[in-house]
């Protein structure tokens, strides 16, 4: 959706890295927005964004309006069921999945892509794509990336540009918050209502919408005793919706090797 | 789904003479049968379906069961919206077009065709697949192919197998109605209401579930003065629907050239 921050970055350097061609698309879909969210104010930076991805050696790069992606006869969706896309930001925002499939299969069917790269900054989003291309089998490989944080661990997003200074301050300790549990975890903690509690309780004082323990594969809760997966939370800071998530164990992370040297710092 | 006739066979065998490499699948897909519909009884004739497909020269033949293509956990719908999906059949059938769309798609990224073959005796459907691949930005060239008929005109179905002798006996007055109707209006006739009339006098005792006049490319209902496209009907003779349609003009036939010397006569 543009915007573009190093952890997109990130995907595009590895695209670049492991691809022969590589390409991005910059389009705010407005199918994945519900009522009273962003779209309108969705930041929008189209002149950084060309030249971090010409920087990055993109080759091809997609800049559709909404009638070139949807024009007027347009009818068709792409959709889950299920507790995939029911539960956590489902739960929240009932249209974001069905919105986003329906763009990403478009996509696909745009690029026909060998790999396709995403974050696991949007967890839910990630499963939800594998699940879409394994259903439908689309032929190609959906890549997961590691999280990219600021310096002071803060996981980058084009939606942090919305906090304050004060809330910016505070919104490292979600990153904590998610690194105590995995510890806890790495040294034997398998009470998932525990682990839950600890992060609650470093995150004292924010407005958290859930703290979830989930599989990296089905996205379902983690039942104790808690296996590997990661860690969720969304708290809202003013009305900006923060979500992060952290791997309790290294094989909970995106990929077996994490290229978390690709990108480094602060935003462009 | 199987049940092979020679209307299947024209669109092998022009798929074989169009393409290098020539693929069908039999599949009987549960997802676009309503309930109480004709899942369990639709017929099944795999052994003379697979030596059809072999003297036609079909390279590869996609057989699924139920569990291949929708494993336990599969969880994606691709449906459309709007009234090419609720009209005519999507009025009596309102589950039927999203089983169609979603496992078309999922074939479409199995088969990954340059080109698809579809028959105009399911205009509708031909039309929704269109619609899908075009709004998806599917890489296929859906190609419209013109119904193959017995010798007295019946359009091939895999149901038409249903029909008793005397059900049999009656059903050639549907293309005859059809082609009554065709010939008014290259006679000059415009109006709509007059071609269906003409349709309904000359099935005076089927039990007529809709006649119709639509366009090719959108579906929509054709007005006065009637254009160009199809005339559909649909019969209920006991419990089994006849589906027919027929071009008002040459231009609407499925294809600039139709290939009706490929398959002749009865079903195997």
């Amino acid at each position: 959706m543009g915007a573009l921050h190093a952890g997109h970055g990130a995907l595009v350097a590895r695209a670049r890295r492991e691809n022969d061609i590589c390409a991005a698309s910059i389009f705010v879909n407005p199918k994945q927005f519900g009522p009273g969210e962003d779209f309108e104010s969705y930041p929008r930076t189209e002149d950084a964004d060309l030249a971090m991805l010409r920087d990055l050696g993109s080759d091809l790069v997609l800049i559709g309006t909404n009638e070139d992606l949807y024009p007027e006869e347009f009818a068709t969706r792409v959709e889950l069921k299920g507790p995939l896309v029911t539960a956590a930001e489902g739960a929240r925002r009932p249209t974001h999945f069905a919105g986003v499939t329906t763009v990403v299969a478009k996509l696909f069917g745009l690029f026909e892509p060998t790999r396709a790269y995403f974050g696991w900054k949007d967890m839910q989003q990630l499963l939800v794509i594998r699940r879409m291309v394994d259903d439908l089998s689309i032929p190609v490989e959906v890549v997961g990336c590691e999280i990219v944080r600021e310096d002071d661990g803060v996981a980058m997003s084009s939606r942090n540009r919305y906090l304050d200074r004060e809330a910016r301050m505070r919104a490292p300790k979600i990153h904590e918050a998610l690194v105590l549990a995995a510890r806890a975890w790495q040294g034997g903690e398998r009470r998932a209502e525990r682990l839950r509690a600890m992060v609650r309780e470093h995150l004292h004082g924010f407005d958290l919408e859930y703290v979830e323990l989930r599989s990296t594969s089905s996205f379902e809760e983690l039942q104790d005793p808690v296996g590997p997966g990661r860690i969720l939370v969304v708290a809202r800071m003013e009305t900006t919706r923060l979500l992060d998530n952290y791997p309790l164990d290294s094989l909970s992370e995106g990929t077996a090797t994490v290229h978390s040297d690709d990108v480094r710092g602060s935003t462009p």
